[in-house]
């Protein structure tokens, strides 16, 4: 078991003991605390040492210009970065006139532990000033899960002989750097700075910042409260334009503590006004000192209990992937769980990475699992998109084309892609918007998602791929000059990924359509548009190689050169930082999964042999430069029967982050990659798969997998499976009969009454193909090493 | 005929009588003087009002960074960009306290007309002052182009009546603002200040400036002297960092005058030592002084008088055509006689557009011109290329590719191009060098040329092609993911014309390599790599679609949708300003001559048949939103017998600047165009086709034009052309006997001795082909009126 990275393996936390400051980022993206509304980053108490500060909330940024050597037209003028907001977490310690800091003195002790259980981050040290004086501190920090704005820490400090004096400095800090996200000083200027103080004010040991971003003109309020156990402590609370803080001061005899408990209440809002975004802040911090730290834990615990009760996925044989497979899904319901009508960002709110922005991660990625898990966060992430679809209409219409264009890449809603070979022409993303609204849809039937916001979504998408599309004098329905999901390739046409996406668009805004015909009139859908649709969805390309016998990624893309993979050393990966794209482009090699991702969204369009012939092809192929890429390949691996790749691939997503296989975890965590991680679990191992069908198994595990366990929450019911080697067993806790289907067979569930099924031999097993030298998952694993 | 520009149409001379501010910018570009070395717009003496002031040295640039919204492997990280060198033309008046300034006081009389036979700038007016007083200034100004770093001025202030204080300010002035080149100001604020002061010094009416570039460490000496005749003068001369003035001050009687000649000498160079570069350009106005204007001016007509001797190019039948393109052949005259071995910018040095960039515009389009009348410059020019060869190099190993990969655009060199889908892939260019290299070669017959520079040039882009390039399975030779010409089009595979290029660059290598054996093996070539080149070149793809019976401009191009032009406003070209770039590169819809351009230059490899197809075909998508374009269609329409159409299309590359048909006049000139127009005329109604096969003739004009007289140079010798509809007639001034091809028959020209053959009628013309809606030649004129 490898345990580089310093934690603890452990099926229910990571845990991370001593201090490493080469590690330090590593800490503060794992142990990051989110509720998708506020984010932590796991920073220490103390703000220092720190690599990456991080407070960050849901839709709070910074504009800033969008430089290009070469304009034109569609170009977006203005981008949009996260901004670290005033940080509620710090909490700096001086033990007499020596501050605590785990780089001086003598650190006797010092663990962090991230509790996937209680949904908080521990902490606990001892430590021996440079004076001679020695403290216990613990603190449990907390993003709340069930209160949206609130945060809180329990912090005791203990002397441990000899009477000393504690100065406790509670604060938020309003003017933490962030790092370089872009190269550009013109871009990075308006980040470095980007708040003016609206008001500040102090009352007891309460105080209040309230800012707004200069160019985006976000109102950010953050109001701190403390409630201080502790005998014969003064306190003291002062304000300025970046800083808020409250002193506590005391004498403490040996073994005797102080206990400051502080709350921190966030808005934001760029509608509001200050007053009412200012009251709701404090507001909510009112209410939380009122129900007391205890209260609050015991809700966090009682949320994540329920949680986990549907949603655990238990991997029996590997400690370690169990622990990563928790981590995960931790991660994945941090990022989205009260994000509400806001976007998930690809890195969730762990770190500055991609500017905060959201991408097609998060439909295709994170919701399959929020759907199955947590739909109510599902709705949310998608009634974000729907509010979104105005701005989503101006950029089709910038276009040139219909409907709704979604953007690329975003924090508003518009679109902040610079490059839009691999921006604008991913027009996928609106198709993998449209199948997230399909799949919440049949896993929830929440009709009134449906009619008040699903449906519209469906048909502008539907329209925009209308006005793209083309036919050809032979009949078909062609979509030329775009990109796919893998971006090594580029302007291609009918790329299959995209092609299928858009058939399943075309006909989910069809069948809604006549499912919904009053909101379809107002949406101004008539008989011919439906007709239109289905007709282009019945009729479009699948590029196909005849003589090689396999599915081509794009039309022409099997005849393309392959590259020359032999003669690519292994440190020439990721292969964008050595080589033009235009070399790439040309060429047969694969960043990440597109088509083999075509052949799990839309299994439906491809028989068992067309789906083998096709991994096999692919695998030698793809490179996985890209995070989103193992956890497909797992899936159809195991679909395949290749389930020691499976395991493989699916280990590699799930640690991507815990073991920094891609050396990038400053930015923050891959919540897509560990999004798939679950799926590779669910999906690839327990073998579902979802569509217009309804759900199907096809489980079959992998070693040293012996039992798989996971949940899905389906039409308000939860829906246990149990996978052995042998068998599968089938739980419905509740609710009316439940047809599925089993390896092909049709089976009805009853609630409360498990139904096992066996799991037939796997047929001619083949070996696997192999990834192109030194893109093993052992080989990625080993450069990360490196 | 539309006189709406202002400018008298005239057999010699570009003459513009009046002011009209709004026509300024337009008077500033048409009347620009060059040699090649320095560029002076023709702005007012006075300097005010002025437009786009311009004073440039050929190679003088400053470096500012390239900005990107997203990052790229291979992107370059430094721009250049042409800046404003201290600027020795201007001479401010004062009659009394008045300064002189066109919009003030009265203008009796105001003319300024561009000589094309005496190189000069008149200029002469009669101004009466807000005073009162009048005065008449008759200035003469030349950049020389037998003196490569001199220009000079003529001024003479006569006073109409009673006595008159005038003072005349002949100034250097080193601060002049460089328009906003970019709208990045990261970009621009580089170029704001760019100098800084080296030394500077006077003596007598002598003045000094000696400055250096901040980033690009260029050094510019710019010296001026006087000769004043004119009695009663007293004269001053002083300096400061961005300034050097003589101040002229005397009283004139009545109808008396003052005459002040101003030489001006320039140097620059990034390697020679300071006082090197102050010498050469101290010198070489010590020697124009000696010489004086008279002598400077005579050595200037008689440059010109040898030019025009032999490359005069007569017009009869329309006078318009006929001055346009004399003045286009002037302006591609001065972009180039003197550049020596430094680029020739898409502008020449007539204004800041491109930034003052090279492009492939030289080669393609200048350089046939020169080639045929200035040979000299032709050879610097490729020189200057050679010059590059390492930065070449250095930038194919940067993308993994083999041999020299020259930049799309450049000023020093070094790539600077900030698309890369219309840049770096735009390899085409490599190519359209060494054709130039060939051409010459041909042209001149220059063993010695071939051997030093043109040989490594030829082999270097041949490597680079076969690095390119893959064989396929079928024994194909396949150059994929490029850009051609067309810039409505990009990472195309198999572009006719860069294949057809490739092919004649690949051949051109084998064939100069063999006769050169000895520079050959320097270079590293062996018979091997010579076959490699052979075998490629014999086997390239020529992508033709047998359906259509039409060639492709790339694969598959004619399958593509075509442009919805009926759908398009002529207020939506050009199109890369109304529509993004993925839907103008997914569609039928051509920028520029790019199929085209290949039937002209790669005429052998079409018949007479697939030539006329390929131009019906293109003619109906090609929208001509590049100023490349009309000159390549004028010599095709001629070809295939669309004579009309020809005459139409020659008529807009000759006029494109005098009539400013574009609307971006204050950029400068488009020198590309301009020799466009020499082409059209020569290799168009001259029929003239050079290649392997020497040369070609197959005349046939087009009305208005009723008399073709061209004449070019060929092995040292002059060859004159005279075109009537009937016949041509040839004419070798002197050597050995030359032999010609005349619409396929073999003819041998005698020294001095004339042959007159008659041309065949035009078999079965056919009805012009329509160009797209609304982009008739008729239809961009009118609309540059609007």
């Amino acid at each position: 078991m490898d345990h580089r990275p310093g934690f603890v393996v452990s099926p229910w936390s990571i845990g991370w003991s001593g201090w490493d400051t080469a590690r330090q980022a590593h800490r503060e993206s794992t142990l990051a605390l989110s509720n998708g509304h506020i984010g932590w980053r796991g920073t220490l108490d103390e703000g220092d040492p720190c690599e990456v500060a991080g407070a960050y909330l849901n839709g709070v940024f910074e504009e800033h210009p969008m430089p290009y050597a070469e304009d034109g037209y569609g170009y977006p003028e203005h981008g949009e970065s996260i901004v670290n907001v005033p940080d509620g977490k710090v909490i700096r310690l001086l033990v007499g006139d020596d501050p605590l800091d785990v780089r001086e003195g003598t650190l006797d002790h010092h663990g962090q532990t991230l509790d996937l259980l209680s949904g908080t981050l521990h902490r606990d040290l001892r430590w021996t000033s440079p004076s001679g004086q020695s403290v216990e501190v613990r603190s449990t920090r907390m993003v709340s899960l069930t209160r949206r704005s609130v945060a809180a820490i329990d912090y005791v400090v203990t002397a441990i002989d000899g009477p000393v004096d504690v100065t406790v400095l509670s604060e938020i800090v309003a003017d933490e750097p962030l790092p370089d996200v872009h190269p550009d000083e013109r871009v990075m200027a308006p980040l470095r700075d980007p708040f003016e103080l609206v008001s500040r004010s102090a009352d007891g040991e309460r105080a209040t910042l309230f800012h707004r971003t200069r160019r985006s003109r976000i109102g950010v309020a953050v109001v701190m409260d403390h409630v201080i156990e502790g005998h014969g402590a003064t306190t003291e609370t002062t304000t300025a334009d970046t800083l808020a803080r409250t002193t506590v001061r005391v004498r403490l005899a040996g073994g005797d503590s102080i206990r400051l408990t502080k709350f921190v209440g966030h808005e934001s809002s760029a509608s509001l006004t200050d007053a009412a975004l200012r009251d709701r802040a404090e507001a909510a911090v009112a209410t939380a000192v009122q129900l007391g730290w205890e209260a609050l834990a015991s809700e966090q615990r009682a949320f994540l209990a329920d949680f986990w009760q549907v949603a655990d996925v238990v991997v029996e044989g590997s400690p370690r992937l169990q622990q990563a497979a928790r981590f995960a899904l931790f991660q994945v319901l941090q990022a989205a769980a009260r994000a509400e009508v806001r976007p998930v960002p690809g890195k969730g709110l762990t770190g500055p990475g991609y500017e905060g922005h959201a991408f097609w991660d998060a439909e295709t990625f994170m919701l399959p699992v929020l759907t199955y898990t947590i739909p109510q966060a599902a709705r949310g992430a998608l009634q974000w998109r729907h509010a979104t679809l105005d701005a989503a209409r101006e950029r089709a219409d910038q276009l040139h084309l219909a409907g709704a264009a979604f953007p690329w890449r975003t924090i508003s809603g518009r679109e902040c892609s610079g490059y839009w070979p691999a921006g604008t022409v991913a027009f996928h993303i609106n198709a993998d918007i449209a199948d997230a609204v399909m799949r919440y849809v049949r896993a929830t039937a929440d009709t009134d998602f449906e009619r008040a916001f699903g449906l519209e979504i469906l048909v502008e998408t539907a329209r925009l791929w209308q006005a793209l599309g083309r036919w050809d004098p032979h009949g078909v329905f062609h979509i030329d000059g775009v990109t796919g999901p893998d971006e090594y390739s580029a302007l291609v046409d009918d790329n299959l990924y995209t092609n299928l996406m858009a058939q399943r668009n075309l006909r989910a805004a069809a069948l809604v359509a006549r499912r919904q015909p009053t909101r379809a009139r107002e949406l101004g859908v008539g008989d011919d548009e439906i007709a239109a649709w289905e007709l282009a969805a019945g009729a479009i390309a699948e590029p196909f190689d005849a003589e090689r016998g396999v599915h081509q990624q794009a039309a022409g893309f099997t005849e393309r050169e392959r590259w020359d993979f032999a003669g690519t050393s292994p440190d020439q990966y990721p292969l964008q930082d050595h080589f033009p794209y235009f070399d790439l482009y040309r060429k047969q090699v694969v960043k990440q999964a597109d088509l083999v991702l075509a052949l799990q969204l839309a299994h439906e369009s491809f028989t068992e042999e067309e789906m083998a012939r096709a991994f096999e092809y692919y695998e030698e192929l793809t490179v996985r430069d890209s995070s989103l890429s193992a956890a497909s390949q797992a899936v159809v691996a195991a679909w395949t029967g290749h389930l020691q790749r499976a395991v493989d691939y699916a280990t590699e997503a799930a640690t991507i982050d815990l073991d920094d296989l891609r050396g990038d975890i400053d930015d923050g965590l891959h919540i897509a990659a560990l999004a798939g991680a679950w799926t590779a679990l669910v999906s690839g191992f327990g073998g579902m798969k979802d569509g217009e069908r309804g759900l199907e198994f096809t489980p079959r595990l992998g070693a040293p997998i012996s039992r798989l366990k996971f949940g899905i929450r389906v039409g308000g019911h939860a829906l246990r499976v149990e996978v052995t080697p042998a068998a599968a067993t089938y739980t419905l806790d509740a609710g009316p009969d439940f047809a599925i289907r089993h390896y092909g067979g049709a089976a009805t569930l009853q609630a409360a009454k498990p139904l096992t099924l066996g799991i037939p031999p796997l047929r001619s097993p083949q070996p696997a193909p192999a990834p192109p030298p030194g893109r093993t998952p052992d080989d990625v694993r080993a450069q990360a090493k490196g």
